[in-house]
């Protein structure tokens, strides 16, 4: 219709409508790099654990270390509201869906306790793993300092979506470049999803970003206020604020891609569209060792006023060091995604993540119409 | 195929096929200003109630004028061809689904009665509310100074499709500048969903146009006809006539996204596709006070020949006060739609609803396919 | 991928796909013209019923044309095979779904008596109806002068994909020009779908096509063979082609869309594409007229060695001047098909057929998601 | 969104995405040749028999051999590390979803046994048939001559991904040329799916080349590993790779399309997109005289850590002769598979393969709604 228009809208993509193409060499697996790098700190695995209350609590954050990823401990749940939280994690469990909502509600409308900040980030540094800790922008000035103090190694900033200005009259908004000087330790801010807000925020002095908005599987942000851009092309636009970046400052801030992968496939698709880490929710509660004793949810799914999220049923499906090397029986995708994202690096030609993100994407809606013509059946944990 | 074409097709979108963009800014939901304005009158809730028997009866509009949205009185619904329009509405919510369509058609075919006019807009008048009426067309001139002279504040003229020129050789049609300057009261027109349409009508003088052709819940205009443009794309289209006609005129026209929101979600859509306000059916005859008691359907659906609509079950799950503000333990976006307005402007960096239609949108299919890997449940009312 | 192309491929639309867009003028539906014109005959609503033996036979075909329509007998089916079609249309409505295909194939290899053709053409014109008869092209010498003895009005010469041209050792092809000379009645040709295969059509002095492969209800063309162009875009090729012949030649060869038609919607939307006459098939087979008892099937399903075809419980919900002219209580769309078009025709400004070639269509693809917020239920037949 | 592009993404089809379109002259289907020629050797038909274990054993060679097709037995099967593979094949039927890939990784970590390679392929020889094996590439060095000195005909050597350099440090990669060199035989290797890729492959002075990566009915390649280019846009890109080597070297590489294909219609398709033969895994395995008991399954399906595979219950439908050449009942398009590619050749005017190779496609996404309206039911086997 040939008349003035009023905004123009660019597509999208997430994990399920693209794939990746093979490369012209195919290298052997075992010769693979998949390191990840932030700031002095360098893990042999990409892979971060999701500051979430059914993940990550000292004990996992401890394992989790041990295998070569970073588990990021969320400073305003249920381990730093609650001397037993393992006793409130059984209730969530236990409680029919339509009660589950108004349970989260109550039960993160417990005050935050200084000393458990304390208590938890000491037991993980006395077993000799990393500790990173999560804070939302509205308490980090006052958490931040006692999580210090207490001996985290990496701080993270995290809410729904988080820039480098904020606009309050209540509050004098978390001012970034004053917060990496004061903290001198890396500093990782998320969420983000775009070109512009993720460069904004890397020219304030952080060292990485986490981006994703609305895609994680127990998240209805989407559904509640609108908003949302699907993780490839996220990851695509903040890996292209990187580039940019890097090319202005000569310094390279990690790219963290945060939500919505369910198996070794999203994956290895993140890493093709740029991501140099992934942080991963409920493919990791599935594990043995997570708290969530087989249920998963997000935080902001307990927002007093308007709740966004879902209680979803992972179950508990093989232990951490399974899901994440294998061997494994199941065929869904969703165990070994070590061994899945070296298989797809091998047979994408790239020894390393950073040549992971040269790997050719194809736009490809996942149709599997076999069942029209016989019965497929698939072994899942 | 190199072969001269027959016409030209563009594509549209629905609220489900876009979702919006964060902003570079965060904004605290407590500095947004949600407020509409249409001729001289402001609401303080950018909300207007359908025009259906199913949501407005004089004590619903009584309720939500008082709680800062506008009711719309439908002027040729139960209310004003029945005395006890309750027994008639418990009547629809009895009758089994296939025999409802017949039913009412019968009940529409009672005749309106003069007397009940003025008494429902007396009734609103009476208690202190802004009274906003709609009749169609064909019988404004019938029914439009009898709602003046009852003391009506603002005037709906609205059918499926409403043009500024009608043809027909059985009565001489409605002509829209003659009814603005005989009337002398606020004009919305519709519904309407293109560019030029929308442009006409603005050009008659009036003060506001409802946009949407066949999106609603209970409307099957598209299966029955082939008719019907999706929401985002046609007040995307309304919003540019509304542009261009300010620029042409130096008059600010509301348009109002009609039909076809059913999440605070699709809310802040609509705002962002461009719209000043927006009119709801289905989320609102979900409340106590909706006198459909759980049921909700379409004015077309009493066609005598031609009927075009559904009954829908929405169940009653919460007051009106609670539906528009909240608080919730319901995460699926149909509860708390202020709170969830005013927290997507908050991230999307829009203080007004006129920064609001700045926000970017991307086309992103929601797919959401986590019910593969593990087992997805939401609490909904 | 920046390497030399194997081939272009261009999208094709379906009637799901798209929509009709409101015009900038409403005419009252009494004001519409929806007449067909074919060689020297003119029928005042412009729907073909199927040359298909659960619709067409010598009674259902005197009723059509007593309503206006045409109805297209089949040469090739059970009418002309059977002493008795009725016992064997009978037999089919009772055969479970697993043996059909196999009775169809065996009533089938019954050879066609030229005696029956005689008698049931007989019927219909001393009836005082117009008489159209299908054959296929194989067939066509030998059956279409015993036709015309018999005083066939029209001829239709039909088969899955019919062209200008044919390549066998076994027979000579038909000739369409020398068809054309000698029957000296007006000839309709079909299916086809591209720009090039109408034109070539058309300039053998034919008077009208049949646009369609694949997309029918009983059909599966599509998945057995590969072959099939969705119905908008086969008729706006089609279309183009009549407009381009009509340039060259002064001559209008009528565009029939035959296939794929469920509901006013669809029927709307064909006339939208180009169409000035549809042929339907499954809608009519619900009349209690049409000899097929609440069963349908294509003539394709019956293929000795290839069947192609499903058989379809349409059931059997309303007379046939119901279907076509109502009033209704079914809110599907599938009842009071004129009513629809007319209706259609009132909110796209078009007085006729010609002018309903003008109305603009979107791409918008029909997702109704309501289902996942509230129960929608429908009044269907 | 104005900002430099990270990456470039291309739209790709698989089978359900695209449609053929009808040709201006319509062929008898008696009148097309559709054989297949590679190297010296010239086939009637243009199908290949997977190398999988539910599809070759020495007896269905030998069968699909005296059809006119070309089968390939997988050396690294059952058949070569069982003396008596029937047992372990009635096993895998018996076992129940859940065990079935424990099951199949056992079965497949028995050593594969060199004096089984010389009786399984002197069985074949000695009953006059065509004798073609498949090997991976790690194992090629080894196997092959074991094979040739047996008496093989045509070497295939196969894996998910086969390219013409791969780097490993374990072992010194199969260098292509050499092997074309020592063995002096056709060889076929696959699989690839890109233009660069296939390049590579074609001037390493390989017969053929096997395209697809991840489409098969029983494969998950992309879920684990999110790698797959759907089968459409590979066979495009695999084929403008032929003609581009035709053009540079005067050679005709043979593109065979492997994997996806479940019916005569994507067998056409497969043909249209510029395929010499196709390679068919699951309509084959529905054979009585597949080995398979009615299940199929995939080769990565028992990798010892990352299983890539579902057990698919195909059922056992007809004999091979039927499921090729019919005569057939069934209407979905699994059986009478040659019959279809001789009708659909017909319907879009090519009498030869080669012509096939210029018919036009449309994308048109295969919606059937019909059950909407009405109840579709469907003659399946």
């Amino acid at each position: 219709m040939p008349h003035p228009k009023f905004k123009d809208i660019e597509r999208a993509y997430g994990f399920d409508e693209i794939a990746l193409v093979p490369g012209d060499v195919t290298i052997n697996p075992d010769q693979t790099n998949i390191e990840f790098a932030v700031s002095d700190y360098t893990f042999p695995i990409a892979i971060l654990a999701s500051a979430m209350d059914a993940i990550v609590d000292t004990a996992f954050a401890i394992k989790f270390s041990k295998l070569g990823g970073l588990a990021v401990l969320n400073l305003e749940g249920v381990q730093t509201r609650y001397e037993n939280p393992d006793e409130v994690l059984s209730q969530v469990a236990k409680t029919p869906e339509k009660d589950v909502t108004s349970l989260l509600q109550k039960i993160y409308s417990e005050p935050i306790k200084e000393k458990l900040i304390s208590q938890r980030i000491g037991a993980i540094k006395q077993a000799g793993a990393v500790c990173a800790v999560s804070v939302t922008p509205t308490n980090t000035k006052r958490l931040a300092p006692i999580a210090k103090d207490a001996g985290m190694d990496i701080l993270v900033v995290q809410s729904t979506v988080t820039t480098a200005r904020h606009i309050s009259k209540s509050y004098r908004g978390l001012i970034l470049p004053e917060l990496c000087q004061q903290t001198s330790l890396p500093i990782i801010v998320g969420n983000c999803c775009t070109y512009s807000a993720a460069l904004e925020l890397m020219r304030t002095g952080i060292n990485g970003i986490l981006v994703g908005v609305g895609p994680g599987a127990a998240c209805t942000t989407r559904e509640v206020i609108g908003v949302g851009v699907p993780q490839i092309t996220a990851t695509l636009h903040c890996a292209a604020a990187r580039e940019a970046y890097l090319k202005e400052s000569g310094k390279y801030v990690a790219v963290i891609t945060d939500g919505g992968i369910r198996t070794g496939g999203d994956l290895c698709k993140a890493f093709a569209a740029g991501a140099d880490a992934v942080m991963m929710g409920s493919p990791l509660a599935q594990a043995t060792e997570a708290p969530g004793k087989g249920y998963h949810w997000g935080m902001s799914h307990s927002h007093p006023a308007l709740p966004r999220g879902t209680r979803v049923r992972v179950g508990t499906t093989a232990s951490l060091e399974q899901i994440l090397f294998g061997p494994t029986s199941v065929t869904n995708g969703t165990q070994n995604l070590i061994g899945a994202l070296r298989t797809s690096m091998g047979v994408c030609s790239a020894r390393t993540i950073r040549e992971m993100h040269k790997v050719k994407m194809v736009i490809a809606p996942s149709i599997k119409t076999e069942g029209k013509y016989f019965q497929v059946t698939q072994n899942v944990p």
